[in-house]
């Protein structure tokens, strides 16, 4: 399993490029297959839609048990929101051995998540406490994901949204806003990342109340700062506390060294 | 800012090797330093011990407005949990311009966080919603920590703990787990990695009740799953549910296509 990072190849990691160069056969989301472009060059692809990832998966496993050297690309990292569970779904559900009795070993190779790279096109929005949530209600009643949105935000975490918004559930988005704000007020600062660290990417910085607003869709992150997260400078950070803690005595001390 | 990853040079990015390799001076915490190693060779080094984040960020802001080329060096990645939020803490502290107005730019380049790399070493046990909480009480209160680990666990969110446990508390870990159990039962899967793609690395498998007599320390990572989480042939899986909503579906397909 191999994760291709965001989307740009700089930003994906030496191993990562390394078992692509070394693997016989590719296995992908279209999208992400066309995103690897020439780094696929001479390997045989087998590309699948969405909806299939089942099968990509098992007809993954197949391969590897024919003795092949396969690789499952996976957009940002392959554990988060990406094929990797899928794998081993399959392999429980089909009673593959991957213990290496079967023939073959899986191999995970982390990427860097959108998580990190919309992070990093903000500011600092992620540098405390934090949750991730899927608005996606394929796989999860939507009562499961309101219940998590509600109690992230009274624990006062940051709020990190998977899959804000798509075509068949507009309304959705606004929905998780407004339960977000019963606890952290309207003007909660809200970082939205379009297509992070790939072609188009852009940047708006919002509020709960204002969010629902903005260009959201499926290849968006949202993030929510907790009560203390600020803007600076056109940058959403979450503080750690530092200043906070250190900031008197620190500025104390400075003031001393500059008389010294 | 420069993500080095969780510490095999392999898990750089390319960008961030660049960056590295672009760079005049460097600073950084002088373990993280140790371990860029050879990737520092010729660079002036800036290196300082734990608690001195502000001065160091500070020292970061002054060399670059001198026009120097500064690479602060952070592990894993700079946004979660490490040096991305001191920066902008003490820019805005110090009055400093990072608009570009100031004669320089801060640009946060990703690395792939110890949350990917201790996920990747148990198999997939992030693929679901997830909080991430630190247990160090430095600068945020006991009681908010255990507030945010008593919702996100009737969240049942996957519980991702940084900084587990320290010389300084030792108790923590042990409360942690009995908070989270109160919702998930004793024996609720943890999956536990010390030193994860670092030399050393170790993993272990064990239950919210066992976990605590585990080896447990600063460098671990501790993965407390969610109420789906399980474990196949030695790897701690968090399902997405695809064999839960498509297995049946998917195995009379299969079927069919056999006959066929």
């Amino acid at each position: 399993m191999i994760g291709l990072g965001p989307g740009e190849h700089d930003l994906l990691t030496v191993e990562a490029q390394k078992a692509l160069a070394d693997c016989q056969v590719v296995l992908g989301y279209k999208t992400y297959v066309k995103l690897a472009g020439d780094l696929l060059k001479g390997k045989e692809i087998m590309a699948s839609g969405m909806t299939k990832e089942l099968d990509r998966a098992a007809l993954a496993l197949e391969q590897a048990a024919k003795g092949r050297k396969v690789g499952l690309i996976s957009s940002g990292d392959p554990g988060i929101y990406g094929m990797s569970p899928v794998v081993f779904e399959a392999a429980r559900a089909k009673g593959f051995n991957l213990d290496g009795s079967g023939g073959f070993k899986v191999r995970i190779i982390c990427g860097v998540t959108a998580l990190s790279a919309a992070g990093a096109c903000l500011g600092a929005p992620l540098s405390h406490d934090f949750a991730c949530i899927s608005l996606s209600d394929r796989m999860t009643p939507w009562e499961l994901i309101e219940k998590r949105l509600d109690l992230a935000a009274e624990a006062d975490l940051v709020i990190v949204l998977y899959n804000p918004r798509s075509k068949g559930r507009p309304w959705q988005f606004q929905r998780a806003c407004a339960i977000v704000a019963r606890h952290r007020g309207e003007d909660g600062v809200v970082g939205i990342v379009n297509r992070a660290a790939r072609e188009g990417q852009s940047i708006e910085l919002s509020t709960l109340s204002g969010a629902p607003d903005c260009q959201v869709d499926m290849q968006t992150l949202v993030i929510m700062g907790n009560s203390q997260s600020f803007v600076y400078q056109g940058s959403m950070v979450t503080p750690r506390g530092y200043v906070n803690k250190y900031g008197e005595a620190w500025d104390r001390e400075k003031a001393r060294g500059a008389k010294d």
